[in-house]
């Protein structure tokens, strides 16, 4: 059955009070699915279903609804509820829900758990939105270096129902500095009188907490990892990120950048919003912004025709080739953009790299504006004569490389700036670069074609 | 020490033929970046690099480098080495490799290896590029459910050393039906004489080995899952996609889509590039065949406006708001476009959700585009009196509802003609856009203006 009929069905029953048939319907489902259902209903109506789920399943389901009406589903708890909740999430999750809670709410609960949960709670807590931190968690599997391969075999089996994985193990010292691992694989494989310190790989990779988290994501994605485990700045092993945390970053990130790129604005609205279930209000309020923004930038381009009016009044012909020709600099000023957010993204390239790029840049930008002046002054000749073919091919070239340059220096001038990258969206670059090619063009023909000067 | 750094002093090393140097520095690495440093040495150094890598190490090391340099070193390879290499190597790389050879390579190659061996290759090879099948390992841990929990942990320590994973179990019957699943960390709490029958997930998670490999991604992304099992169209299980497998496709898939978006071509030049070491033809090539294209897209613009050219002459302030009108319409498109492409790449919105999704499109247009005319039509007063007002505003409307619904219907359209979506970049949707828009304006402008028609 499609997930749209299922929660139909279940919006339905529940219409009718029928909690048996809603709960049926639901139980039946992976927890990710069961959490979207559950999203689709009131507040009071997801947290009635959610008693009705299996006692150990629901910080598990909880875990997966979207921070909003987690944040409303918290506030119809009872005290002893939400603590019984929290005891249970995932260290990373319940960090984040706990940011989400009221000064007040988080004074109710604070006192009814255990002292070391309320600390790693708080320490969770206290690490920034976007950094390796706030995405990390503490549930993981540490033992000293001279246990046994049995001794280490059986310690896990005693922490497997707690730990986040326990198939990757990370050994440290008493003050908790990290000095090796090993995978679960290898434990099993390995003799069990054998000492952990003589099997353990003592060349870790690992990232600090207050990295920015796509480090951690890359990283996981690179080395082929299940978990990397995350230091504080003295080395000491505060946490660990897993495979299934790179994936969503990744996810995430890639969406926020082709959101960016695409001039939507994805702040406030929350990244992981469903299109379909998106209210026209959020909708509403990530596009406008940028749209608005762009019709000022466009003002420039106006003023820069206006400027020529009576260039143009004396060689209507020349408006035929503005689109053409002002569109082609943006286009190639795209491409460039493109091209650089995501090698920053991918850490291909670094900030520092811009000067050693710009070489490139330009030969590359050069032959795409001899290729497509030869095309262009064709046109030119057919409509104007070789005069009009003559400014058009020159204004190619010259516009395809100022756009190339403007959208591959705009991605590193944001990073610069700390700005994420991925702002110069194409409709940025077109703006920008439309202004600019108004400029060129009318200047180049009016230079070429004497006309009287302005 | 930088990865650039070390990529030079392997290449003077090499250059220098001092190839203990050179193996000192990479056999220092993690496997994916000596990968990276011999991926900057021509074929026969990285060649010999390798095999001064420990022997066990060998194919790992292989299998993480980039396909053409893979079959570059295939080719200097004698006929010995490569099958030695091809029997350990991870079985969906080389599968991969295969797919590369030349049939007299294949031909060299496959008496040497083990019948099963060959089987499975051929079977693996045999599946298209970009589905499930293309990308799945046949290394996964398959086991019988009559088998007792002791039992299954002594039969997966003998399987250990060759299964890509471990951690995930899968229970079969005799004619290789999948059942069920267990997970190492469930086998190691259980009773060690309880029947895996017993304890097993019955309701397994799963794919075919001919969906699109987005579809894995998808699943195991939405389901936190370390691996999916792949069935073929009798339920049998035929492979797994693993966890590292589903953030490289992921990866992939975001960049391909990106890439489209902003009308960049990744046809032929391969996504895995760097943008650092890419080369100038490599490059011009990516960008220069939707340039050229949108140039003859962008001759509707020129030719719209050459058709008004009278209205133009006599009202040369039209031209002032020209740039401003025709990119709104442009980038209210892009945005559609954009939201629409990660919508469908993300299972969110599917392609027969077309005429549901029009409806909420066209509100938001019509808001975003009245208050983008409200910001305009100040202008327009201010520089052409009330009935340029009145034009631009009424322009701007139409222009970012039309574009609006080019913008969200293009990606619907090119899914249905079996495209990729993400073609609908934004300097196309800006190209389409830009030639509507001309039209809308010179059209409304005359009708509300009562120029001279043309």
């Amino acid at each position: 059955m499609e997930l749209d009929t299922i929660i139909h069905a279940t919006q339905s029953a529940v219409a009718r009070n029928d909690w048996k048939t809603a709960s049926g319907i639901v139980n039946a489902l992976p927890y990710p699915d069961i959490a979207s259902v559950l999203g689709h209903l009131s507040a009071e109506a997801a947290l009635q279903l959610l008693r009705r789920c299996q006692h150990d399943k629901q910080s598990i389901i909880f875990g997966y609804m979207a921070p909003r009406i987690q944040s409303e589903m918290a506030q119809l708890m009872s005290r002893s509820e939400l603590t019984a909740l929290f005891e249970k999430m995932e260290h990373d999750e319940r960090a984040d829900l706990y940011n989400r809670l009221s000064e007040e709410e988080r004074q109710s609960i604070l006192p009814g758990l255990a002292h070391a949960e309320r600390e790693d709670i708080r320490t969770l807590a206290s690490y920034k939105e976007g950094t390796i931190g706030s995405i990390m968690t503490s549930a993981y599997v540490s033992l000293h270096d001279d246990l046994t391969v049995a001794q280490a075999l059986e310690r896990i089996r005693l922490e497997a129902p707690d730990a986040e994985t326990i198939y990757q193990i990370y050994i440290v010292d008493k003050q908790r500095h990290l000095k090796g691992t090993v995978s679960l694989r290898e434990l099993m494989l390995a003799n069990p009188n054998a000492v952990l310190r003589d099997i353990m790989v003592t060349d870790v990779l690992h990232a600090r907490a207050d990295e920015d988290q796509s480090e951690a994501a890359n990283q996981i994605a690179r080395y082929d990892l299940l978990a990397l485990p995350i230091v504080d700045d003295k080395q000491r092993i505060v946490g660990i990120v897993t495979h299934d945390d790179a994936l969503d970053v990744s996810r995430e990130e890639s969406t926020e950048d082709q959101m960016r790129l695409g001039a939507v604005s994805t702040v406030g609205s929350g990244l992981n919003i469903s299109l379909k279930d998106a209210s026209i209000a959020v909708l509403y309020r990530m596009r406008v912004f940028w749209l608005v923004i762009l019709v000022f930038g466009n003002i420039f381009s106006g003023a820069g025709i206006a400027h020529f009016e009576e260039l143009i009044e004396s060689m209507v012909a020349l408006v035929f080739f503005l689109p053409l020709l002002v569109d082609s600099g943006g286009n190639a000023g795209s491409q460039s953009a493109t091209l650089m957010v995501r090698a920053l993204a991918t850490g291909d390239v670094r900030a520092r790299d811009w000067f050693s790029m710009l070489g490139k840049e330009i030969t590359v930008a050069l032959l795409l504006g001899l290729s497509m002046a030869a095309a262009v002054s064709i046109i030119g000749f057919y409509r104007g004569g070789p005069d009009i073919a003559l400014v058009v091919a020159l204004t190619m070239i010259v516009i395809v490389i100022v756009g190339s340059v403007i959208g591959m220096s705009l991605p590193f001038l944001l990073t610069r700036f700390k700005l994420d990258p991925a702002s110069a969206s194409a409709p940025l670059i077109t703006s920008i670069c439309d202004g600019v090619g108004v400029l060129i063009y009318f200047n180049i023909a009016n230079i070429l074609l004497e006309m009287p000067t302005v």
